[in-house]
């Protein structure tokens, strides 16, 4: 296992040139964290294993990262060594688009560099992730951790935790709603947890019989079972929002006949291939079907805020550095509740 | 050709009885309108020829109906003999529900009674619509036509009108906005007219290069050629607003990538077969694909109302009552700028 910083060189003249590691100098923007746990997202898996065909090796996954400052740059105000933050998804953007300026990076319009397997701005090479002991970041993506919460439960704020987060509250959820959360693994056991504390009726829908327990102590009013087609076509027309954490292919138009007129569904969760849906189903209630990716900084910032304000953390199984690959093989069979935390002191100092 | 008026009475026991005819008195509430001008829907065709498989014969085809009031029911108020209205695709609701009340009965929880081929709510039979000199109507689901408009080419106003009107009022299409309109036949033009009232950046998507000039002459300020591979392209991620009303299958994904962050893509149009939708493009921009129902009756008598105070109306054929298989036929080729209305006059008296 990789422990190196920084990036991955390539040859700007070929990308398929054989890589060379260079570790990254603490820069006048930058910050450099001693990373204490790293989150396992199912992307990890696709781009180790290069499923999506894009992997730039040696790679080195992980972007649901917790840590301690060791060091800050001469520019950096904000974090002093000692302090507890956090990295997501995205290490860069380009600062500048509608979208940058929006606070909405992950809408970059020149793309976000994501925390591994990124091309760096600077042509510094490919960025490589929070399996590691160590970070070096710009400050604009460094956030906040704050006080009073189990740091290894906190890492997969950053990124299970903000893709349901951004929109729940972009589409305004809250009191007086009825809401489906469609899938309960990592995403979706956030978007239970996060929906009932924005005070929604929070209804999860799930294939598996031996979630309905777990469903309800997370959070959920009730639990339906999406195999059930009675109790399915009971819920007809009953929901303002449904975020669908789904990545599998699934029938998408028995969920968004769950809307009521004007309703939403958004698809946080991401099917390889196009999803059939019904145009009569959306025409009769004038329903929406929509897409979110992760989250911004400044709302990532204010969903650990708001964790912290509410003790809100994700539900973790600790695992040990040399266990990734049994975790991989588990999270393959959703056997995980609710994601894998890699202790990162079990990262031996030699490797 | 039938020029009856009302209802067609069935067996409440068997849906498959023979019909009789029965004639509707003026009721208490009714509003009897002598027959002017019909438009012919696309709807039309399928309805007559029972396409969507749920034709009860006999059926008088006719939703975009303008007239002239020759009797009020004792507590219409409203209205009164003389009066120019117009009825388009609803004559009934329960006005009961939240989207009743909220005047959106086209979305009616118990289904929208429709102009024809219709069952009447208080079990009277089938509603018989605009191809015949007269109809009685609730004078609830009665329009009020402006003064100074062409009443021939109001007429399809009342559904490829509202049907465009709606959506673009609904999703707030205004100036500052680049604005898509896909496809140019009866919906689409009046896309591109309001469109252009509403003050946006009006862009026309059409396969058709002999469309190109008309698109220009209605209001849009480009035309582009969608199977342009180029031109699309260079289209990605620039519009705010993209209303489809094509009903043919086509790949909408091209479509969707047109949108910027949190752009809508409108469907108007029904395809009968599920759409594949790359759920990717949703995530990447936040995009959002709807679908829209003609529209309610307060808005009905807005978008009347703007007509009638912008010089709006729809660019039409007229035909003569049996002329309407060569009109079908033609439609069916996109053989027509833009719509077909019937002059009820050329209607005989004793048919």
């Amino acid at each position: 296992m990789l422990s190196c910083t920084g990036y991955a060189a390539r040859s700007a003249s070929d990308p398929l040139a054989p890589f060379s590691f260079e570790r990254r100098d603490t820069g006048p923007d930058d910050v450099r964290i001693e990373i204490l746990y790293c989150g396992v997202c199912h992307s990890d898996i696709h781009q180790a294993r290069n499923e999506w065909g894009n992997t730039l090796y040696p790679c080195v996954p992980g972007h649901e990262i917790v840590g301690r400052v060791s060091e800050v740059g001469t520019n950096v105000s904000r974090f002093r060594q000692g302090d507890v933050v956090g990295v997501g998804c995205m290490v860069d953007s380009c600062r500048e688009c509608k979208s940058c300026r929006d606070g909405y990076e992950q809408y970059c319009e020149q793309g976000f560099v994501g925390t591994y397997n990124g091309e760096d701005r600077q042509g510094r090479g490919i960025t490589l992730g929070g399996y590691s002991k160590s970070v070096v970041v710009d400050q604009a993506f460094v956030l906040k951790v704050p006080d009073g919460l189990d740091l290894a439960a906190v890492a997969p704020l950053l990124c299970a935790g903000i893709t349901t987060y951004s929109p729940l509250r972009h589409w305004k959820v809250g009191p007086g709603q009825r809401v489906g959360i469609v899938g309960l693994g990592g995403l979706g056991h956030m978007g239970v947890k996060f929906a009932r504390a924005f005070g929604a009726e929070v209804v999860l829908f799930t294939t598996s019989r031996g979630k309905i327990e777990d469903g309800l102590r997370l959070g959920a009013h009730e639990v339906v079972l999406s195999t059930d087609k009675e109790a399915m076509a009971r819920e007809t027309g009953r929901f303002d929002f449904i975020l669908d954490a789904v990545s599998a292919q699934h029938d998408i138009n028995s969920y968004l006949a769950l809307l009521k007129r004007d309703g939403t569904l958004v698809q946080v969760g991401a099917p390889e291939d196009p999803l059939p849906v019904s145009v009569f189903s959306l025409l009769m209630k004038r329903r929406n079907f929509a897409g979110s990716l992760i989250g911004g900084i400044p709302e990532t910032q204010e969903m650990l805020d708001f964790c912290g304000a509410h003790g809100i953390t994700a539900d973790v199984e600790m695992i040990a550095m040399d266990e990734i690959e049994t975790a991989y093989a588990r999270m393959l069979r959703s056997d995980v509740k609710y994601r894998f935390v890699i202790d990162m002191n079990t990262l031996a100092a030699s490797a």
